[in-house]
């Protein structure tokens, strides 16, 4: 039976946007492992409770569940050990855990200015009140000050990306000479604007970028095909 | 014969405090080869212009000069396969190279504001007008007004280590079950403070404290020994 995943989805079932997910389903394609997903809505914390989580992605796999993004790239990794690897081999385990720690506490919060309007238009409706009231206490202002001018914003992002970029300057890929889940991490969070928002977050001269077409690619262009809204 | 590396030096021939050349000290200890170091001025730029580079550490193996950190380690890994892995292995390395960039772009840059008046007290009197000039025109102020007030920037400095802390609360090392380069780029620049200053960067209930400890232990104490000014 194929694995199933729970996957953060917009009013439209088909439109998947979370960085987190992405992780996943980009981790499950690098191992070849067929997944289906279920889409799956901010509110509905009932339907994941038995996971222990209230958040997605939460994999499941036969009797297991895993819930977390990390876990869940940890557990593909040993769970399919004859799969290609997520790291490269043993050693790339740990240090690709500080780019996801860089990923989680930079670059997505980083991130998230230039999308919360974007999130909130394209959830389901029924979302909507939760996700005002958790973000607003969260970040202390009202959404629609939250994400104000964001052009003023954009310079010291592009600039907090810098370790990505004199990375990515001196070597093809995040994991090496072949993409990776350091890679995914990453791309992961790029989907997150591109499945939802117009604003353009970096330019076509940045080292980032080429990267990221690059990656777009991969998988028969399973980045590239997401649903954008 | 044993290597030799281009150390910094202070006016103190044994003072050194250059994390850049830390972390060539711990990967030569990590390989378990011995090294002379020589010490070297600021404005010594003549005596190895035959490296190629203008900056320390420069590294001679046999008839090969190797200069910059990266290169070093990447030499050594390669040069002296036999010897303990600086990446744990060879998935390591690209990952890896992530965090040195982070290093050089944010935990450095970050940093210089906490030692920077304490390495024109420490350093020769012959390289002061050097160092000065160049540091007062690459942060577009005086010595004295960039080093201002630093519990001012305390807080926006410790922020900025997240993504070292929450990696750190999650494993021993950077580098996984046990040091590695990863770390030793890390240490490098807490040595640059330890050697110099005497303003506490972290505190003790944070978990990078405890891993600096960790750390200073490593190689019969090698980074605790080194001469502070």
């Amino acid at each position: 039976m194929a694995m199933r995943l729970y996957d953060l989805a917009g009013a439209d079932p088909k439109l998947r946007f979370s960085p987190y997910c992405w992780r996943a389903k980009f981790a499950l394609a690098h191992k070849g492992l067929a997944v289906e997903t279920i889409p799956w809505r901010f509110t509905e914390k009932d339907v994941i409770a038995f996971s222990g989580s209230e958040r997605v992605p939460v994999l499941l796999d036969g009797d297991k569940t895993i819930p977390d993004s990390w876990a869940i790239a940890c557990y593909l990794e040993d769970a399919y050990p004859d799969r290609p690897s997520l790291f490269g081999g043993a050693a790339g385990r740990a240090p690709t855990r500080f780019l996801n720690s860089w990923a989680d506490t930079v670059l997505n919060p980083g991130m998230i200015r230039f999308v919360l309007m974007d999130i909130f238009r394209v959830i389901d409706p029924k979302d909507r009140d939760y996700f005002r009231t958790s973000r607003e206490q969260r970040f202390g202002t009202t959404l629609e000050a939250f994400v104000a001018e964001p052009e003023k914003h954009l310079p010291a992002f592009r600039q907090s990306l810098t370790p990505l970029r004199t990375t990515l300057a001196a070597q093809p890929f995040l994991a090496g000479e072949r993409p990776a889940y350091a890679d995914y991490i990453v791309l992961g969070s790029f989907q997150w604007p591109r499945c939802i928002s117009a604003f353009a977050l970096i330019e076509p001269d940045d080292p980032i970028f080429a990267w990221r077409e690059r990656m777009l690619d991969a998988f028969d262009g399973m980045g590239r095909r997401a649903m954008a809204a």
